[in-house]
């Protein structure tokens, strides 16, 4: 038997919807978007409705996406893009120490060519202070990228009041949207963002595929260099059936967007409700309601959560991002929160969605319970 | 009814049954490859199983390739990544003068950052001269990047001739074979290469995958970057399913390439045959001998070839390369063999595959040699 996917922070399997959009442009519909002839045509056509169908999610203009084969090729773009097309008006860029390493990477690689990189802290839930970042602009700041909602304890920052400040100062302003898209509204203006990127693998699209929203006007370099593919701004053949993937998924997303929302977020308080109930000493990491609805990360006093999880294999969670795992570092987004090394490790991230069902959470409560006080009992992990 | 396929360097339709194997991956196996539970271990493991079938057909170690979204992302990652690595030991890279602009476009950016590219002519059948190579070779060069087979007209290049030249002065040599995987043997010993991009699309796969292979011991810079995905040499969430069905399509051609290459070849003389026996000035494009078995890229005297195929909406077939369809510039690749507007801009190339049909042919060559004998009639393209 599977164990109960409780990961879908980490992937999401792609939605049966999605699959059956997407297998016709595996088979007959094969031709490349480039080509004049039907084939090529058709497909071509099937990858401008994609664009319409996620333009219109993100309340945008079909040609302000861009797509590219994820969030961190979206994410590598927007930055050493932007960063590159800008750095006649100043070489220095702020971003926050919650980050997934798909934009603290780039930043650092923009730092070994003379970009000056500031990490704003967070408090304890994990929201960046808007008077740090009001401190960190200089008159050569021209970027600031901040996620829009954290993978590891879902956090979600108070994005308009942060963009507003770095856009009243003419700075450009980039938000990794990959696990808020289709779990809370992400809508660029709303948001105030110049550039988001988008990942499809967290949206019931396959992994393999994204976006990225570049505002019209704005000025970023290409970072895939070749034929002249999304109007030049992204080499490399069209991926047209995750393309059509994606678009559908971010349709179908925004479509169930409030009841599924409301479903999760219930699931996910029943399952924390029931914890509370079974065990004591559970801490909750990250935002007690500034928190996407189905994201669960919390810590077991006195446990590891690494030693959890490997004695309940009846059940697929995580121990901070999916990305991460098994490096026995702790979790730069729990240490930049400021927990303790203990409460750090003993981090658990449950992450609920579209397929969790009641009577999963109630044996995932049981099994974890039961695992937690014979951990404590056998004083393996005190 | 849908045109007669002759566009297969375009790209190619996923082989039926490499879209079976890829299935399973986009449903229950949708494990993010980072986790650590069984569902992102079988995800691991497809991956790595991948990784042995593509490195098999090169007659390459596994830990050699690293999977990328693509033609284009290898091209990138091989000729940025391995001039930023070795920028210390010079800044000089040699590459052709018929290379695909995701070779082209990379080198432009390079020369930009201050690298000197040096591009090498061709003689009138698109293969590179040594002579040519030895006299360019400077103490500065670093890193030379011949294709194995081109695009437009399939010449193939004596490529163990020419990296020999290089890796005697130890000189990192990359390979775009793009579109000679497949089609003719391509092994990384045999070619003497250090470097080899792979697109899947043109091979069976699916558009949005492809690798490259990285000799053991090669220096290249990471050039998506983010989490340790690929050893740390390409961050980004695997594309499991797509890489799984690389590895297959990669198996596939390799098991069928020497009875496919002689049926296909044969299919193709039998057209170009056909064609002449029916029209008068039909000129070869390319090399006789030393061209991919698929590909037949020919003018007809006094026709313009985009003319001819809008005339000849039964026939899926393209001029110059897919991707610069519609520029209305001479082909690059032409212009560099030497050909005169009119026999460049009268040129078709008709590439055929897998599923290519001697009947298909029969008909395709009825159609394009009445077409030709109206437009020489009508004097409309004279």
């Amino acid at each position: 038997m599977n164990p109960i996917y409780l990961d879908y922070n980490a992937t999401t399997p792609v939605d049966p919807l999605v699959v059956s959009e997407l297998l016709p442009w595996l088979r007959e519909g094969f031709g490349n978007p480039s080509s004049n002839h039907p084939y090529g045509q058709r497909a071509k056509q099937a990858v401008e409705a994609a664009r319409v169908q996620l333009a219109h999610v993100l309340g945008c203009s079909p040609s302000e996406i861009i797509f590219t084969s994820g969030g961190t090729e979206a994410n590598n773009q927007a930055l050493i893009g932007a960063a590159l097309a800008n750095s006649g008006r100043g070489m220095h860029i702020i971003t926050s120490a919650v980050e997934h390493p798909a934009v603290l990477k780039p930043l650092q690689w923009l730092e070994r060519q003379g970009f000056t990189i500031t990490i704003l802290p967070v408090d304890g839930s994990g929201r960046v202070e808007l008077d740090a970042l009001h401190r960190a602009i200089t008159d050569e700041t021209i970027l600031v990228s901040i996620m829009h909602a954290n993978n590891e304890v879902g956090t979600v920052q108070p994005l308009a009041e942060i963009s507003a400040v770095a856009r009243e100062r003419g700075i450009l302003f980039h938000t990794d949207a990959a696990q808020s898209l289709g779990k809370i509204p992400v809508q660029v203006d709303n948001l105030g963002v110049d550039l988001l990127t988008v990942a499809g693998h967290k949206l019931y699209a396959p992994k393999g595929v994204g976006a990225l929203y570049v505002r019209s006007g704005v000025n970023i370099h290409s970072y895939l260099h070749g034929a002249g593919h999304e109007g030049g701004r992204r080499a490399g053949t069209e991926n047209v059936p995750y393309i059509v993937a994606l678009g559908k998924a971010a349709e179908l997303a925004d479509e169930r967007l409030t009841t599924e929302g409301v479903r999760v977020r219930k699931l996910r308080d029943y399952f924390h409700a029931r914890l509370n109930g079974l065990l004591s000493g559970v801490i909750l990491n990250g935002h007690l309601t500034e928190r996407l609805p189905n994201t669960l990360n919390i810590s077991f006093n006195g446990i590891t959560g690494s030693e959890l999880l490997e004695r309940s294999p009846e059940i697929a969670a995580s121990t901070g991002s999916a990305c991460h795992d098994g490096s026995g570092e702790l979790s730069g987004v729990l240490k930049a929160m400021g927990l303790s090394r203990a409460q750090g490790f003993g981090a658990v991230r449950f992450s609920l969605g579209r397929q969790t069902t009641h009577e999963e959470l109630d044996q995932a409560a049981e099994v974890i319970s039961e695992r937690v006080h014979q951990l404590r009992a056998s004083g393996v992990n005190q």
